[in-house]
């Protein structure tokens, strides 16, 4: 996969990018990426990028003349590339979303930081528009490298040994059940009886529980989406009984 | 305000805290930022900080000795931090948690990585746990990098005039109106002609009915916590008219 990054601040991404599975990805070829400030491809004089907004207000607006060329420069022997612009008014990111993006060969990525986007790039240039939550971000950088990140690590041969699926909450539907490690008593707080008690059985339903346990209090709404079992109905009915 | 992060990839965070309005905000004393290797806190002669998982299975599993006395440490002069521990269970990350964080004066952030954590760093040491979206990231690192940004962005005297509110979507409560800037006609795409016609009601008036198409077509869940004005309310009735 081919990655492009569009940006006016470079320097962000250089710690996340050579670090841990991003830095191995690069290492094993499965993924090239690139960071690019579309500054470069300003065409007037001052290498401006972002002009008042018409119709007056605060804040300025970038242009569509760099982020345009830049992404016909990037996209001259990769005619399929998916553009991605992080904004908050995008479309949701979700897993589901990583895992369509993963089969792509290139994704460039264009983020904007502080200004906001002539609504000519939006409508004329992307593919995609992308926001990684409702909350407010200096730019779309962080977002771009949160695909980046949840992308990459989906890529056939990234992930090794190391990177187990523990994490892995919300490709099996349910979170996670609770982990526990060395020693059986920290300080006073107990490991649970049967994760010490070698019987696999007991163990396994033990985690199915929990993890159902854990996914009632905590994330109901995914539950909706989810077919259970006949042993999760009744789980289910025992966790409702202790509510009330 | 202070903010600690306990992470076992500290090189990660140099460029986005380097950079932009953490930069300036850390210059202004507005923050003080802290990356710092848990692994510096394990007790045991190879500074293991994980371990195998009771009960078997996939994945390393976090040490909670590590963690516990990095933050004993961090909080001896501090006994009312939050310790915000990212995770995929943890609540969904929204600006209203941004707001309510920003009003802290010190911040503890606890970044896995690949791993998970043992249950008793969740339920005996941790005060929050947040997930920044429902999609699988490397390690926690991310996920604090996110929050710090939309948390110090808030705080006073962080953001200049060069950071505008132009991306403040959720602040409003709806969508932002498209924005447009120079040139009037960019490759035969055209502004709308009533952003160049100077009349300002008209303007006004063009920029709210905008804001309320976009939430309406793009985001409708936003509406339903939005007390629409009558004129929002004749708007709404025409674009759901249209859209039949």
């Amino acid at each position: 996969m081919k990655i492009d990054i569009l940006t006016l601040f470079p320097n962000m991404f250089a710690g996340v990018f050579n670090e841990s599975i991003l830095k191995k990805a690069q290492e094993k070829r499965a993924v090239a990426i690139n960071v690019v400030n579309f500054r470069e491809f300003a065409d007037n004089k001052h290498q401006t990028v972002d002009d008042y907004p018409y119709g007056g207000g605060a804040g300025m607006v970038l242009k569509p003349q760099p982020i345009f060329d830049a992404v016909a420069h990037l996209t001259q022997h990769s005619p399929n590339a998916r553009i991605i612009l992080l904004c908050p008014q995008g479309e949701r990111y979700t897993q589901r979303k990583a895992e369509e993006l993963a089969k792509e060969s290139h994704l460039i990525f264009v983020c904007g930081h502080y200004e906001g986007y002539d609504e000519r790039i939006r409508e004329h240039l992307v593919t995609d528009e992308i926001s990684i939550g409702d909350f407010v971000l200096t730019g779309g950088e962080l977002g771009a490298m949160v695909i980046v990140d949840s992308v990459v690590r989906l890529l056939p041969g990234v992930l090794g040994n190391e990177a187990s699926s523990v994490h892995d909450s919300y490709s099996s539907g349910l979170l996670e059940h609770p982990h526990y490690t060395r020693p059986a008593d920290f300080r006073g707080f107990k490991v649970p009886e049967v994760l010490l008690s070698g019987n696999h059985r007991l163990i396994e339903e033990w985690r199915q529980k929990e993890s159902l346990r854990r996914t009632f209090l905590r994330r109901p709404d995914l539950l909706e989406a989810y077919e259970l079992t006949e042993q999760q109905k009744k789980w289910l009915e025992e966790f409702q009984k202790n509510e009330r």
